[in-house]
């Protein structure tokens, strides 16, 4: 096992009804900014139990923050920071609005004139040392951005990871109820995030995280069990409740503590949505399965024991166990209802140079858990994704 | 699943070498009191790592916090904390030395004139609202004190819990490396120790915790796996760092968020501990086959998945699954070199009057998850125990 730091202060307040706990969260005379997405909170009635929960709070909204935030609209909501004094943000929906409601945070307390060099300077982060508390209401599970640091903003042709310990939200209510009346294929979406990060912390190489694996295999193995049932029955209080829970566990540092990652997965996946808008869920189930068919030696034992521990494949084959493996994983992203090749979004294969020169402009040419997935290897990915 | 919150702050430093990181997270200027237990400590070196990592930092030792600490003593320490004016608790040991201090600093900032009453009266625990930071050294992988709000004092002839979100402490600082020296007896009640707390938040009734299911069943079957490997080389890192990172996630509240509890284990065996002075560990090695072998019918479900997942019985008889697992952890326990019948440490039947009668005085008259574990049930277990 590798030296490692674990630290996670968010509270986390799970269950049916638990909005009405948000007052008891928020300092009573704190003007609070509860910013959110498009109509379906509005639409839905989780806005306004959410006012109703904060009483006679002063109240300010910034609704329209889009999936894969813009830096420019998430800078609206700074000037508003500041010109309405707010105490506390709120952020009501999914992985889109916590994480820019993260990035206003920092933006908001950078002293620096370019706000927009947080998104590539860490340096810069780092320098701010104070932030206003943050508070989240999950209507979508996926991103786990409910219990993390991290933030994905969109800016010109890139998504930019921002981390800051100031982005640990102070709470967050997980009711899973709320998330009922999503649009399935959001819920499908949510389903392929959380078994992506999952096998991302997983899928690399033997580190005698032994803990880690079994736990990074149960979510897994849950989302197998639950995934098509919640999608079948999206009122179905139990297999939601464990999609939520499995969605924050899975990447809220936990699973990834003390043993390698692999993020080529995401990193790759970004430039398909910044390029032709496919949604980030989807990027994923197109590129997993290349990715391993094209790893297959690098990840040899860790596939071995992902075919084995969360497929329960029996082959006396190793490379036919991980053939399998691979093909399972593609049928379960298939059976939610997503697709898994590029083709099907109707990309055709000379598309491939762009994505692989974005790649190229946004630095990542030496990626993956050993630092040697070049660029060359990255178009060898794409085309098996075709 | 229930509705539950999960709240753990506890900042964990893994790994080797990590004691030299103890200046970072101590202000330099805070006069630090160094609670510890015996003399290993200084036998083997630790309290000097510590020592130098503090630096010139202003230092005051207490030492002498007796396993099962005992609230005489702890009182001892409290007078020192007012006295010399301390401003940090660095408590450097295994649970009963974190234990003790959470306690030293409960009772040092609790404002009535009988400081006894925390160890009963939760509501005098609750009124206390700010304590010291605490950071702990661990020294012996077990109860989980090091990343959780509890602690267990003893008094008279009895064990008090005594929870408080102020005893989270601040950081916690598990070098596999500094638990080499210990005698393999410790060792082996630790792993008893996470053992059954695991069980204690899993082998209950079926309540839809997939998450919390699999990850216990993670830390069993990694227990399983690495249990006697640490034992038998005390110096293979990669077994004793997966020990050390079991023993804190199995009592951390992660896998008994959202799911049922049964602390009958603990309950039963403190009596034990108290009155014959047996290991906590020994205790509930001898217990948890006996209570289980009694409560087949109100662990029905979680028994047999537990013989299923985490010992992989195929047996089709689901009576026979349970009593082979039971058997299994048993030989589990044995090939630890744990003994687990009352006998084997020459208690005779004529004690159990005692035990019940204690169990009685201390109100664990109605025990168990189901809260229909009665004295007479006790009593038949102790007989089963024998």
């Amino acid at each position: 096992m590798f030296n490692f730091e674990f630290y996670n202060p968010t509270r986390v307040i799970f269950g049916k009804g638990q909005i009405d706990k948000l007052h008891s969260q928020i300092s009573k005379d704190a003007k609070v900014l509860i910013l959110y997405g498009g109509g379906s909170v509005k639409k839905f009635g989780t806005l306004d139990m959410v006012k109703k929960s904060l009483k006679d709070r002063k109240i300010v909204e910034f609704g329209g923050i889009e999936p894969n935030p813009r830096y420019e609209t998430l800078m609206k909501a700074v000037d508003i920071v500041k010109k309405e004094d707010i105490d506390f943000l709120l952020a009501l929906g999914g992985g889109s609005v916590i994480d820019g409601t993260k990035f206003i945070n920092l933006a908001a307390n950078y002293t620096g004139n370019n706000k927009a060099e947080l998104l590539t300077n860490p340096k810069a982060v780092a320098s701010i040392t104070k932030g206003l508390p943050i508070g989240t209401v999950l209507t979508l599970p996926a991103t786990g951005s409910e219990m993390n640091m991290g933030a994905v903003v969109s800016y010109k042709s890139g998504k930019f990871p921002v981390f800051s310990p100031l982005s640990f939200p102070r709470f967050s209510i997980l009711d899973p109820t709320i998330t009922y009346t999503l649009p399935l294929t959001q819920v499908a979406n949510g389903i392929v995030d959380t078994f992506i990060h999952t096998v991302e912390q997983y899928v690399t190489y033997p580190a005698e995280g032994r803990f880690q694996d079994r736990t990074a295999e149960g979510i897994l193995q849950t989302l197998i069990e639950i995934g098509k049932k919640t999608i079948d029955n999206p009122k179905d209080y139990d297999a939601r409740a464990n999609l939520v829970w499995c969605a924050t566990m899975g990447l809220n540092g936990l699973i990834g503590a003390g043993v390698p990652q692999d993020w080529t997965t995401h990193t790759m996946g970004h430039e398909l949505t910044a390029l032709f808008g496919i949604d980030h869920g989807k990027t994923l189930a197109i590129l997993q399965p290349a990715i391993w068919s094209v790893r297959k030696d690098k990840k040899r034992d860790k596939l071995i024991q992902y075919a084995e521990r969360v497929w329960g494949i029996t082959e006396e084959n190793d490379d036919l166990k991980i053939d399998l493996a691979i093909e399972k994983t593609r049928e379960f992203f298939e059976s939610l209802g997503i697709k898994t090749r590029l083709s099907d979004y109707g990309l055709t294969s000379d598309k491939i140079d762009l994505v692989v020169s974005n790649l190229e402009n946004h630095g990542h040419t030496n990626i993956s858990e050993t630092g040697d997935l070049t660029l060359s290897i990255s178009r060898e990915i794409l085309e098996k994704a075709m």
